[in-house]
């Protein structure tokens, strides 16, 4: 591996559960094993480290995104991998931030509602349905999904695996691995 | 150059006006010519991008310090040259900062308020003896000079060509850049 290698923004979106942490940390572990440097930037983590004092407004979400792409476009830069893997769950403040990078992959995690809901991993589903948890997106806040993303995951009856395996296949194809 | 190239971060700090980001950027320009990844992280840029809304307050300004330390430890521990050239005026801060990474280089930019209110780039000064800039450090609001930063500089005097040179001659004598 060389500091020749070229630095890309690796952009999960979908619902909260659709799979998009778990897919991007089989990803993360993939590339590093091909000697890219990687950094996975999780939404909540970054909410803590970047955004407290922010809501779930959709100013407010919009700038938690506009913050994680200006540090994903920093590391890009800088020949890092930098995946991200925040619900972003709308449309425009995705393609913004898309306009500031080079090498831009959205890929959205397409698992129905039903299935993420029954899912629950932190249990915000049912707090969501019980009006616990205000602006809660696909329940009581939209998700706009990506028209043209450069990967589309099907997670549905499929492990997260194989869903993992179609992102760098991708990114072979595209010759961003090269 | 190669991947094993090991980050850090270089964090310079005193006044406005002390030449922080002039040194900075000519260290940058070294280094990069010895074939090192370099990020400068500047004060203003970086309160545009992930700090508006925060204002002058120490609880603010400590906050917008963390954050420029967040975004350098992700950089540094890519093997990124994270320079920052914030104020930064708060010593517990930028201690918690130096925590968070492996290799963090203080430098502290050593310029008589006299002097860089004589210079007054941005025409700060005057406003804050105005009184039209509240909070403004070293006129209303404290600078707390680090302890034992690793690299002292003073500007008084001297072409900022060589208060670079001596930051670079730091690094080597470290073995950052080896």
């Amino acid at each position: 591996m060389t500091d020749e290698a070229r630095g890309f923004c690796l952009w999960f979106t979908g619902l909260s559960g659709a799979g998009k942490s778990t897919i991007a940390g089989i990803v993360a572990s993939q590339l590093r094993e091909r000697g890219r440097r990687v950094e996975v930037l999780d939404g909540d983590e970054v909410r803590e480290h970047l955004s407290r004092g922010l809501g779930f407004s959709k100013e407010d979400r919009d700038t938690n995104i506009r913050r994680i792409g200006f540090v994903a476009s920093l590391l890009a830069r800088n020949g890092v991998v930098a995946i991200t893997a925040a619900i972003s769950p709308y449309r425009a403040v995705r393609d913004e931030v898309r306009g500031w990078m080079d090498d831009f992959v959205e890929v959205f995690v397409d698992t129905p509602i039903d299935l993420c809901e029954e899912r629950d991993v932190k249990g915000l589903y049912a707090r969501a349905r019980a009006g616990d948890v205000p602006a809660f997106t696909g329940v009581s806040d939209p998700y706009e999904p990506p028209l043209q993303p450069e990967v589309t995951v099907r997670t549905e009856g499929r492990d997260p695996a194989d869903s993992a395996g179609d992102v760098v296949a991708y990114l072979d194809r595209a010759g961003l691995l090269g």
